[in-house]
């Protein structure tokens, strides 16, 4: 075995200079804990001239990651470009076809192309290693793969877009609309060139469907995640909600059930006392729910280039300390094709409409959800300045999304409902 | 290599009992994850009749742990029966002079023996891993020696006595005095035999000194640990706490200082919305804080059959699959012996104490502070039934304990301070 371990860095934004600088300052600390010399040959990125904050110089440049991931003197290739397709995927194949392991921050790559990335690997006797791709500076994939291995997962759960989190907490804290949230988001640079990655649970959903492989032994099935974005999560529900006693987060929720696996990433309502409804700003919250460990809640930051950095980091001193398990947590073949849920599992849900402020109105929003099998834990009315509308919030018993659904259908018809009702999911957590 | 993985049981209570569980469960899905069969060839305990939960027919039987760790037959000694010396280390040491590779979920016996037990295991190309030894199931030995291993630890804390915090919770929840809380958990039968291990911080402690050997390198040192149990804290400091916005943890804090390692295990007071602050009942908590990752929280169940058992399984699964790590995270020999610190870093100190009620009294023990060092952020009189003394609250600025122990000294001469005083440390969380 050799007594140095040598990294090529494709990508070098925050967090391949996170990494760069890990290993530069680090050098002894991780040779003591690996027994390995942790080195950087060569890395690459599109702009050779621009500013970076790291010494580059000692290291072999190229242009073209795919020659990087050729190079004779780069053991592991660590991909921190991001994208699901075009340079990553090709220099991750590549580094695959070279005979060199591969430590990954790209959700997107893997959600699309994971499968086949990890029959490759498998193929070829190399590992992938993704812990960067997932919540950030949380060690959950580990957590999952490794630490619960003596389980059946039975849910995950997930806050992983830091971005959604400080927008939602925002908003709360602040009282202010979406609209104006999302810009200030913008201004700060905390979202992505395509804002929808955020705030549509897109680049969320990559990362649930990820751990949802691992937890059900399932192939990654992206396509089936049900995706619903924060763009419709209204101010005036923040604070209806928590008046009740709620907070409003994008919650992933992936669970094996009887219908086939659920994945879900949309606002959920959950008890502003639990970890969950407790989590502040851009902070990454996962939990994870085994038949014999019960529930462990895992909690830190999401995102920037420390963090991220020192889950690639993880990665590669596993690679160095020799640990070769498959990506998934079994091999590739073995995943079993998940048949997605078309329904979700019972919950309460949380309704709020506007009626016509004149007799009998609540008598026929409540018939209507009667006859969709809909029943009523709690129900408030409030005032309102103009007198003749008020708005009117619901919490439902157990119910199914379909039945709320068949309800929300029917109230155009009653004559009393103004404009559109919102109906959001209340998780048990 | 094997096809299957052969398990040696020593210990037949709760944990070993979970551990037999999920195998017989389990069995399938741990072969998918980890290539081999787990099998459990043989079981020892003291009491052969005893009636327990399990099906143990299928497994040979020894009542000398010796012998089971040295029957040809078992590949990993999983040693679950505690106590810090006695059977539990002569089979540990035993089952590696056989070749065997060691689980254990015995914190006496690694916070005692950790550093020798390790050096025997690397001579003889064995592994000992210990994830249950500490915070149940909550896996953070992997997250600590693996996930983070990119990482310069800063600061590790934690509650991890469920027992104290479930008894800290409920003095608080029900406004009841220790004596009454403490008979309570004793009948639960949430005490240990001894309950000063758990009480008087021992068990804690022990955790802690094995999270310090990792986190800093350094060679466990329980003997190191400032150990203050929670037999001294009353429903007054609980509820003087709460009112300015704090509660009382039996906390555990490992951090290398200028001054040298410092080891902790105290009542100390955390913000009531921090998530150390927030932890109710018999949960545990682990805070990890690196210089690239920030600080990552992990919470779960401490302790139970299924939580422990979790913990256990997860350690042979990473024996399955070829994980061959030093127990603390690099080579035993390499670890240094730490300086303690004999002086804990400053903080922000709470005070209790009982004036006089008469002109002057605070501004004699205002001086006698000024005199020591301490400056006072923050102060509140009670009023008081008697009418001829009242209590007082001080939070001070950050200060040494020495400076607090030197005024706390210094009151009785005042003339105006009735009884002892209360003082506790505030943690930055």
């Amino acid at each position: 075995m050799s007594d140095r371990l040598r990294l090529g860095i494709a990508g070098l934004g925050t967090v391949g200079i996170g990494v760069v600088k890990i290993v530069q300052r680090h050098a002894d600390l991780l040779e003591a804990r690996c027994g390995k010399r942790i080195e950087i040959t060569a890395v690459s990125a599109r702009d050779r001239t621009k500013n970076r904050s790291a010494d580059l110089s000692d290291y072999a440049w190229e242009t073209d990651p795919v020659a990087l991931a050729r190079r004779d003197d780069v053991d592991v290739f660590v991909e921190v470009m991001g994208g699901s397709d075009g340079p990553a995927k090709a220099a991750t194949e590549a580094a695959l076809a070279a005979g060199k392991d591969v430590v990954t921050a790209n959700k997107a790559l893997l959600a699309v192309h994971g499968q086949a990335l990890a029959e490759t690997a498998e193929a070829t006797g190399r590992v992938i290693r993704f812990e960067a791709a997932v919540a950030g500076g949380i060690p959950v994939i580990k957590a999952l793969t490794e630490g619960l291995a003596g389980n059946a997962i039975r849910r995950v759960m997930g806050v992983m877009n830091g971005t959604c989190n400080y927008i939602l907490t925002r908003m709360e804290s602040a009282g202010l609309p979406y609209e104006t949230v999302f810009e200030e988001a913008r201004q700060l640079g905390y979202l992505e060139a395509d804002p929808n990655l955020d705030v549509g649970g897109i680049d969320a959903g990559h990362k649930l469907s990820l751990l949802a492989a691992i937890a059900f032994g399932t192939r990654v099935s992206f396509d089936a995640v049900e995706l619903e974005g924060i763009g419709r999560v209204s101010i005036d529900d923040i604070r209806h909600a928590a008046d009740m006693g709620y907070r409003i987060k994008l919650l992933g929720v992936a669970q094996m059930t009887g219908r086939g696996l659920e994945q879900r990433m949309s606002p959920c309502l959950v008890p502003a006392d639990s970890p969950l409804g407790q989590l502040q700003g851009g902070t990454n919250m996962v939990v994870l729910e085994g038949d014999s460990v019960g529930q462990i809640v895992l909690r830190g930051p999401g995102a920037g280039e420390g963090p991220t950095a020192s889950a690639v980091m993880g990665d590669v001193m596993d690679i160095a300390r020799g640990l070769r398990i498959p990506m998934f947590g079994q091999p590739a073949k073995t995943l079993a094709e998940p048949t997605a849920a078309k329904v979700s599992a019972p919950a309460a849900h949380y309704l709020r409409m506007t009626l016509l402020d004149k007799p009998g109105a609540l008598a026929k929003v409540a018939a209507v959800l009667g006859e969709a099998g809909v029943s009523i834990d709690r129900m408030r009315q409030y005032g309102h300045a103009s007198r003749t509308e008020a708005p009117v919030l619901i919490v439902t018993h157990k119910t199914t999304r379909d039945a709320i659904d068949v309800a929300l259908s029917k109230f155009g018809a009653t004559g009393v409902v103004i404009g559109e009702s919102v109906a959001l999911r209340i998780e048990e957590v």
